[in-house]
């Protein structure tokens, strides 16, 4: 039986690297598309509560391959997707971008794409987050999509550790100048922000969040490390955030 | 000098829980709360990049408590607190909470009060998030106001390792029922997700996300098992996602 894929995003449903991925995962199994109805970047593992959930079909391709769109966040899709759109059918893969953007570092714990990615881990289904060194709506994913043919043949061919995802970062380069693909572990770094002070109209003053990201690790090892050195970084993520080595440094706690 | 401690939440600036910790907080330091404008629960470590953020001191105690409300989310809240507010001062601890209802298990992910706490980690700044096993808006904090002010008066006085808040989750019982601290992990747990199903008055069907946190991990050194046998669990956090142990499982795909 052909694998069933379940893809999300949080560029909505209009995003060109949604496109790129649907391409490459139908080569590998029947596809089903439940993606947000408009951007929801850094909204990291958002899940709505408070208000009602919309989803409703926007497409077909001649193939079948269905697409929903929601007005929920990535992970809401995802959870829409698995229980009302297959009704708990079983799911072999859970895919989701391909992000315009990097999420290295600290930025995988923003990211709505690595959030929608690990609600399928939270779910057993083996998932994989895709995120793409171009932040431009009209950016090149011919690089990506070889990349992500590749990684979704062998994963699909290979069980996976439970609670555990992966997040995939591919530079943007010509495929030849690709060194390879690298796992990594997440660079220590963090966003080094800057509030930007505007006023309105109005006389009032308002802020865009916005920044650059620091990274001090310098680590060869790294995500961060293999973007930058024009290799693909694919990280494996976990959503038991414990600091197992540092129960015993809290145990004063105890007393 | 008096500690410099910073509160946020995801309950938004009328909850009660907010009310008792910085009551707690006050005794230890000169606090700053800086909370969202309404409920933000479920909103894990969202940032706000697509609309501008605004912020609005709507209260001053006698003693010069200052309180903001923004429209952002609760780790927003903390961006704005530490930079914006605080223009760079050092501060000592960020609090986060008390929140309306448990975090423990796989709920420390799509958690507010966790995102804001972690925020603070990310800043590198000592950062507790607390939680109490009571969901109603006129829940009594007076046990958990005990545990805090206990937590708060041990962690002032002791370093924490870099990158790790922690996750205090509070049973909800009279304060003589409790019978301790544990520094736990967090337990393998997932929600049992139910998408509600229901018609609106014009035959649109929408959805409630609903459900119940099924938890097959029965180990007595979990956050689940302490708070259901009347222990406070407290749970160091990270922010490095990396499934650490699972990069050799990867390395297939490197060839």
């Amino acid at each position: 039986m052909k694998p069933l894929i379940l893809i999300s995003n949080d560029d909505g449903y209009e995003a060109k690297g949604l496109q790129s991925l649907v391409k490459v995962a139908k080569e590998f199994g029947e596809v089903v598309v439940v993606v947000p109805d408009g951007p929801r970047s850094a909204c990291s593992h958002a899940i709505t509560m408070s208000i009602p959930l919309r989803i409703r079909k926007y497409r077909t391709d001649d193939d079948g391959t269905v697409y929903y769109r929601s007005n929920g966040m990535p992970s809401d899709c995802v959870k829409l997707g698995l229980k009302v759109v297959l009704k708990n059918r079983k799911v072999d893969l859970v895919l989701t971008g391909i992000n315009h953007g990097l999420n290295t570092s600290v930025s995988v714990l923003y990211s709505g794409t690595m959030g929608a990615a690990m609600e399928g881990s939270v779910e057993n289904v083996k998932a994989i987050g895709f995120s793409l060194a171009d932040y431009s709506p009209n950016a090149d994913f011919s690089t990506a999509e070889v990349i992500a043919r590749k990684i979704i043949k062998k994963t699909l061919a290979t069980p996976f550790p439970p609670q555990t995802a992966l997040n995939v970062n591919i530079p943007q380069c010509p495929l030849k100048e690709i060194k390879g693909i690298r796992i990594t572990r997440q660079a220590l770094g963090y966003w080094n922000e800057v509030l930007e002070e505007h006023q309105d109209p109005y006389g009032g003053t308002y802020y865009w969040l916005t920044g650059w990201l620091e990274n001090p690790d310098t680590g060869e090892d790294t995500c961060e490390w293999a973007v930058h050195h024009q290799y693909v970084s694919v990280q494996p993520v976990q959503h038991d955030l414990t600091a197992h080595e540092h129960i015993p440094t809290f145990k004063f706690l105890e007393e």
